[in-house]
């Protein structure tokens, strides 16, 4: 069993989506990541908050088990986002996006953190990215997920952090716009010249494409048939699949990794059920199990 | 072992990708259909050509054993579609299509077409999927397929099909279209209502939705470097499909229906890497269970 460390946003979120609305809701990559990967092994969140983060939501991954000592206070207003689904729930139109006490964040590991086998890196700054990265002594897995405002705008900050890399999760749109690809098979393989020993692919209610050691790993995501809030699904992906990395330590092998990748989208299919941490913050792993071997029916080859 | 009533288009489609382009290249879906259920069980096509129809076409399908004494050679010119792809080769934009002697198309099944177990209609006028059935004395299994333009222009007569079916193969975005749905699995479960006993939603790149009995079974295409032509993709997983059912005759199960629909996606993932029916005219069984063992690894489970 290996620790994780993750460095990602602590956010209020206020969504609208076909199915109703929250006003500055739980939310940020940190967050869902956490609470989806201390179902399986022990994480060290490092983030900021404002003064007007409520204390119960840092209690929310207190009681998972989740080391906070990463986490800042510091005088301002939490990282704040509001955005938009329509139609099939795609793609989020983004209202608005404001900083706040994220503007100035500088990535401090208390010492305890720096000894972490895992790392994960949500999608922030790369610049930040690379700072926690040296921050860590001599992690085993590094992964990291990005968007494409960084591959716009930070494109060789970026580079350096894919250099480092063993695995990117990465949205099939931006796996596109970062590698000039058609597809997301071609997308994988030059996305590995990069620097990544292996790539996972977002697909969302497609599930994921997984390359890793050369070969092509493709399951889609467990049906659901109200999508409430897409919000956090990637990051709750990306959390079960490095929480089941961490919780059995075997490294990179294919069949480690597509069975982490079938856990990360196991979760995600909760996260979407309802808005925020709705779903995610009471799951527990009897529910994940059953769901699991549901889903094994759904993809059963019957032969 | 049962035989196969397909009818469909066979036509000549001139068609761009960025991978290049086609000038009057054989296509239709009856063709697609036929090449890919032949290769499980026997077909029997209906369909209507003109005269600048090559006869190395129609040999094509005889070499396979298909019974093409239902494909009437008349006055004029055979239907023809040009199209383009661009981008991410989801979706084509029509630049023409030219009915020719489809227009006015009257199917008629010789005698020894009647008695056939499995029925499928390809995506044509759904005035003339009525006709067809109302011609097959007692099938087993009656399958069709349709398009946004018959939801939209004749959606009395789509609705008396979908009524008489047993398997509906139906596009994601058309099966949200004919559903207002917002989610496939939703849209299956709408689709029941309207008739069919299960619904297979053609996803492209990733695979398929099956709904039967109740339960959802769902996996990704195999993955594939370069889509060249995406055309006829769809007919050939319903041939695919279709063919595998009749040659095992194991009626609406849920496993057979399940295994099916990989074969299905196995037949369709060889046509899209050429134009026209390059990938499928050669294609032995040895071949697709080649494809059917990486196929497997690309969907494991590993556990």
């Amino acid at each position: 069993m290996g620790k994780i460390v993750v460095v990602g946003s602590m956010a209020y979120d206020s969504v609208k989506t076909p199915s109703g609305q929250v006003d500055r809701a739980l939310g940020g990559s940190a967050n869902y990541f956490s609470l989806a990967a201390s179902l399986f092994a022990p994480v060290q969140a490092v983030g900021v908050v404002g003064q007007d983060y409520n204390p119960d939501d840092l209690q929310l991954l207190k009681v998972r088990g989740v080391d906070v000592s990463g986490v800042e206070r510091i005088e301002g207003k939490t990282f704040h986002w509001a955005g938009e689904y329509a139609g099939d729930l795609n793609e989020a139109k983004t209202l608005a996006t404001e900083l706040n006490v994220f503007e100035t964040f500088k990535p401090k590991l208390p010492a305890s953190y720096k000894t972490a086998e895992y790392v994960f890196l949500a999608n922030i700054d790369p610049v930040l990215q690379l700072d926690v990265l040296d921050q860590v002594q001599s992690p085993k897995i590094v992964a990291a997920d990005t968007m494409n405002f960084w591959i716009k705008t930070k494109l060789d900050d970026l580079k350096k952090v894919l250099k480092r890399l063993d695995i990117l999760f990465i949205n099939e749109g931006e796996a596109k716009l970062l590698t000039d690809a058609t597809n997301a098979v071609s997308a994988c393989e030059r996305l590995c010249e990069m620097g990544p020993k292996s790539v996972v692919i977002k697909r969302g209610e497609y599930g994921f494409l997984l390359f890793t050691d050369g070969n092509f790993h493709a399951l889609p995501a467990f049906p659901i048939k109200q999508v409430v809030d897409p919000t956090g699904a990637g990051d709750t992906f990306a959390g079960g699949f490095m929480g089941y990395l961490a919780k059995n330590d075997l490294g990179l092998k294919a069949s480690s990794m597509g069975q982490a990748a079938v856990f990360g989208t196991l979760l995600a299919s909760f996260t979407v059920q309802d808005f925020s941490v709705g779903a995610l913050k009471d799951l527990t792993a009897a529910q994940v199990e059953k769901r699991h071997l549901q889903y094994k029916e759904v993809v059963s080859l019957f032969s």
